[in-house]
């Protein structure tokens, strides 16, 4: 029911879609949607910790991993597409949050959390002297995962590119350019 | 009075938002509204053509410039970012367009041939040699302009960025990635 309810949340707007169009959309009574879940919000704050669970579980194996912060960055770019891959709704949902509720304030907080840890990392490495000089840390989080999030509006599971490929394509991609290396790398 | 519109626009979202509301906001009445455009998908037209319309200069100059493929396209990121950059809310208007109406429809097409002439830059670029091994030229122009455009997410001008900065950084980052380069490059 929560995949459901996603979807129609992506297509009409989380804002626009009441409990009605839900129960008729998914063919079944609103009392029966209300024996799994005491409002609208409740699928809301479900789906969104759906995708940010995922994401803090590759960013917890991530910060458990040994050696440079670099690396593990590209580890948690790579496991955050694959995330993404696997919870697109969900992920896409999360991402369009707004802010309006308490639930919506409270992905927000969660989704800020994430991008902190990514801000912190990308600054060990800057100390590390991995990063592109010049690059604030910052803002290389905000490219950085700019770059990832975008997926959500083309990637479509099942096509010609698995998710394993995409997430190694993103991963070098962000790291070492869209241009070809001159031999000897 | 376009900028206003685009900025409740954006604020309220368009769907959301009516002409009543926008003569409220605006501070004058609906019938001054009328007096210079005949409806909000007149409104919608002329912000979306703000922003398309410095895009495809952008991508016009890039296309007149000599040289290799790759070295265009990196002139066109730049260009576009200061686009962005200098357009914020009408590009962030045309980047939430989901085609609903015939206005909608035409934005959404105009951004397609946009698209479509990034990826036959990044195919050219391909074919020179100069791109990535392995990397498919429409996910190339997907993953570079999925960077552009999320700057629309926390860019804001004014800040200790400019967007000369701004525009270089993402153009650096893009094509030689976040990682430090080895001495020698």
């Amino acid at each position: 029911m929560l995949a459901a309810a996603v979807r129609l949340f992506n297509e009409r707007g989380y804002e626009a879609t009441g409990m009605e169009a839900l129960s008729r959309a998914l063919g079944i009574t609103k009392s029966a949607i209300y024996h799994h879940v005491d409002s609208k919000e409740d699928l809301l704050r479900l789906a969104a910790d759906r995708a940010l669970d995922g994401l803090f579980e590759a960013a917890d194996e991530a910060l458990a991993r040994e050696g440079r912060a670099i690396d593990r960055l590209e580890f948690l770019v790579e496991r955050s597409v694959l995330v993404l891959a696997d919870r697109l709704p969900f992920v896409t949902l999360l991402l369009r949050v707004r802010g309006n509720t308490e639930v919506e304030r409270r992905a927000l907080e969660r989704r800020r959390a994430f991008d902190h840890l990514v801000a912190d990392l990308m600054e060990r490495a800057a100390a590390e002297g991995d990063l592109q000089a010049g690059l604030d840390p910052t803002v290389g989080a905000r490219l950085l995962f700019g770059m990832v999030n975008s997926l959500i509006e083309w990637y479509r599971p099942g096509g010609d590119l698995d998710a394993a490929a995409l997430a190694a394509l993103v991963r070098r991609t962000a790291f070492d350019g869209l241009r070809a290396r001159p031999a000897g790398r």
